[in-house]
């Protein structure tokens, strides 16, 4: 199921070695201005940094064209489609019929059938480009409603030649109103954990005090109020039963060390045999910094489709309150 | 939305002040046998243990009684409805009109209005009975396919008089078959992330090294395989872009230290002036152990959802095969 | 699937010949005022009428029991579930392993392996006792927003004894305001077909000249407008691309005589082989006057949820207009 | 909500007046040959037949381009993107600032705030041909199981020189084993009438008798069956309960005369002051024999969706029966 989100919804396609990355924005509020600069903005956050130790050297120059769903700069109420063009593909030949380890190759073969390191192109980090474009659109939704994200790179495995990283990132979402997330399967926790686990590369997710929350005792963890509403403390990262307090929003996402790695590896062939996959020296050594707008583009969409969904409700609560 | 699944759904209801718990099952395949001893064996896992000290001094006989969708012991195709009633209910006037500290009583206040804790009776761990009942039942159709699961309690804060531990729950699901799994945003991962999140007080979720993973390097991380598609490790859990390949499921949830202490704590009233909250010693000390029967019902409800989507493929791929 | 609605949802249960009818209503705004009383004029105007030669012999006394959501009068966000009492509950041993004509014994049995007419009580006219409840919910809404139906009976075979009557109902919503409705494959038209076709026995829809739109010429049939956008006309049945236009919403479904017949019938055993299937006198001879508030039930759902939708996007065109 | 479909699901996109009409296809089985001979025939089929009297002078030439989710001729099992890029596109600026009559511009204006004409491109017949499409592949994946289905023209108003005409289409589908079809909201009817409506210009759908069979008598209606589940007549039409029951599924759908006329027509200005509309010559006369492939596409693409469904329990029931 490729897509995300219940009012705002991501449909994305694409493999990294086909024509194209794209994606479609169902759902998106009518008569929107559509600010292309801040979109290229993000893009340009996802791109490698030329000069950056833990970058790629691969060369990827990431325009959006959007198809449909705009007119004269703004959002129609169509679903908004959009692609963005691959350039300077390049296909390894050298490990043909052999499976990439610690990559979807071995799984795609097992559940499709697959027979070549290719048609795993859908599942690869280039796919997050569409989930960018996406988030940058909920981004400007939430924007207009003084709500903003910031996604940083917390900790990483020390940076050594020739091998990849793990590392943590965290991001804070504030000016979110109390009251966003809905019972009792699409909290704003749940949303945002399967927001982070989709994203490649990606092992665990955690929300405010999270995994240490396992070492403490309710009476230093828990949230007390004061006088007005507001909180002496924040453990619980700004949800409380999969809704949103009104506190900032805090949670992190740990990320295992990029599977490519520029040197030989142990593996099988298509039919089960030894063999040896030799990486290439063109991809990334850590999924930070460039999984950072990626990071904040998904708990963007996570926040705009929760504050469309409680509308509704508002929108109910206060005709009844008039009447 | 209280709704969970795809194909398999649970959909629950019901308050812990009310006058029962309750949920709907859609989706199981007609003809199954209802191993009613077994449904009520798990209840009785989630269930108050006497002389367990972390136990709650709370007597609940947690029984439930079906109430459509099997005729003469098995399933008919039609929804699986069931109940189970509240015994022993009481209400804590002591505390009317304060907010329950780090609650669900101020969030719901946002949301929806609510000026009572009653009302927060939906947001309770007692709702996790429902969830017990159609995990047990998604247990059933997986034990026929030869999947298992068993989660047991890692790790938890030193029990203190009067106060809450927080704790980490470790799940191993077996018998797995490689292949499970929907791109790009229902993968495994992203579905069992959701899964623990939904359940009350989870503050954190992570599949294989998980959050260890992010101080590792791709060199020692990769899980390499050798003749014959075997692994030489399972660091990444099971699960590889979000589809099992074969190998044990291993993910861990973290729980914060249950909110309601026996204790007075700070608070303010519905007005939001200062207030204090005075606990009761019903509540459990400790999510462990009654939270692992519904840590495997959630694991158990992702689970054979992801098989009966995987077998919509795998006819077409049999059919194409033969033609 | 027994879930209907994408915002306000009805999941509904129950078998003719089991404990109960139940549903389970989610997505109803929170603090709205339940008017039990009305909720129990519906389920009346669905029960037999003494006296009514359309009638059925079979007395049912429904009546609604809520077992949560609802809280000193008051719905308080979280699911609303309730159960209708089977009573008076009969099963004809007659026909006893035989196929019940044109009803849905050998579609079931074919699809789950039914060998028994009593596990297709699921699918049956009593089925509908909890859409009129969830529907009575949804008429609450939309009365506070000034939305009001009235479904009559149009056209009926004429009466004749020991035999059972087709008819259509035509149905006429007031009070839409223009922009209901959401594109592509979820307008009002095709949600509302899809509402009436799930109605035991329906076998059409049509909205507006509907069939008759067949025979005539655009220039006979557009919908022009006069100053102030008013309509010369409402061909269209009050929507257009699927999108409600202000207009009244007229739209007209049929019903196929009910199959139960009290005459004996042609059939086959659960075998295949030749039997006589022998009818009870229990049955209503048409689905008309029973049917008329499962229409409108069915329509308030479509509406209310179309009104949560779309308030989605009012509020964001709102908030841009503003600023 | 531009996605349609539970398993086999098409989200399109795309304007008249834009760059190019698309869709996503998800959910296609991996490892199916894709006859893109096929899928261009079908095109070809809604394209304007010249000297066809009802045709239309416009010219299209509609090239559908594959953008992902096939590698070597056969899909992978990623998202299926496809667009097809508008040609010859001319926009009317005689009508500027005029509402086009009974088209979807006044409840685009209200809906969305459109103000232009250009903006309701999405609302246009040209958007079916990315259903062709899709529809196209859900035919091949049902050929494989022996499905066909096949449209036509039951009936039209007579032809007038500078109006349109409305008509009847009738759809067969051949080879459908019974058992299709999910309870109680997501039944075959229920979903081939969504499907109908949801295109342009349909204000009607029956299935079997439809309309007729309110005129009709249980006595003559009932189809009976006789020895080995053979049935004496199809008066359901195929579906049962929503049930396909194996015999052909026979269904039609009503359309209305299509609303651009190529004459001067009553109006109002977006302000909603009087004025007129004055029509161009190059639209089709009449929806036939263009929607042809439409409803095809549209029944293909329910029926292939029912079927994936419901592999999902047969699995079950094998291995149950097995054990």
């Amino acid at each position: 199921m490729n897509t995300f989100g219940r009012i705002l919804r991501i449909s994305d396609f694409g493999e990294t070695h086909g024509l194209c990355i794209g994606g479609v924005v169902d759902g998106c509020p009518a008569g929107m201005t559509m600010d292309f600069d801040f979109i290229q903005q993000e893009l340009d956050r996802r791109a490698p940094q030329s000069g950056v130790e833990a970058g790629t050297k691969r060369r990827e120059r990431d325009q959006v064209k959007f198809l449909s769903g705009i007119h004269q700069g703004k959002t129609t109420g169509a679903p908004i489609s959009f692609i963005i063009e691959n350039q300077d593909v390049v296909i390894n030949k050298n490990n043909d019929g052999i499976l990439k380890p610690s990559h979807a190759s071995f799984v795609l073969k097992e559940k499709y059938g697959h027979h070549c390191n290719e048609q795993g192109g859908y599942f690869s980090g280039r796919q997050t480009v569409s989930r960018v474009v996406a988030g940058a659109i909920a981004k400007l939704i939430l924007k207009e409603l003084g709500i903003q994200m910031s996604a940083t790179l917390l900790s990483q495995a020390e940076i050594r030649e020739c091998d990849t990283s793990g590392a943590v990132v965290e991001c804070v979402v504030t000016g979110v109103p109390a009251g966003l997330g809905e019972p009792m399967y699409e909290g704003l926790d749940s949303r945002l954990a399967a927001a982070m686990l989709s994203i490649p590369s990606c092992k665990g997710f955690e929300v405010g005090e999270g995994f240490r929350s396992a070492t403490m005792h309710g009476s230093e963890y828990n949230d007390m109020q004061k006088p007005g509403f507001h909180f002496f403390s924040n453990h619980d990262g700004g949800i409380q039963s999969g809704i949103s307090n009104g506190q900032p929003i805090l949670f992190r996402a740990a990320f295992k060390p990029i599977p490519s790695l520029p040197i030989a590896q142990k593996s099988v062939n298509y039919a089960g045999e030894e063999a040896t996959y030799q990486g290439s020296d063109r991809n990334d050594r850590c999924v930070a910094p460039r999984v950072l707008p990626v990071v904040e583009a998904m708990a963007a969409l996570v926040l705009a489709d929760a504050m469309m969904l409680q509308n509704t409700n508002h929108f109910f609560v206060k005709k009844h309150e008039e009447i």
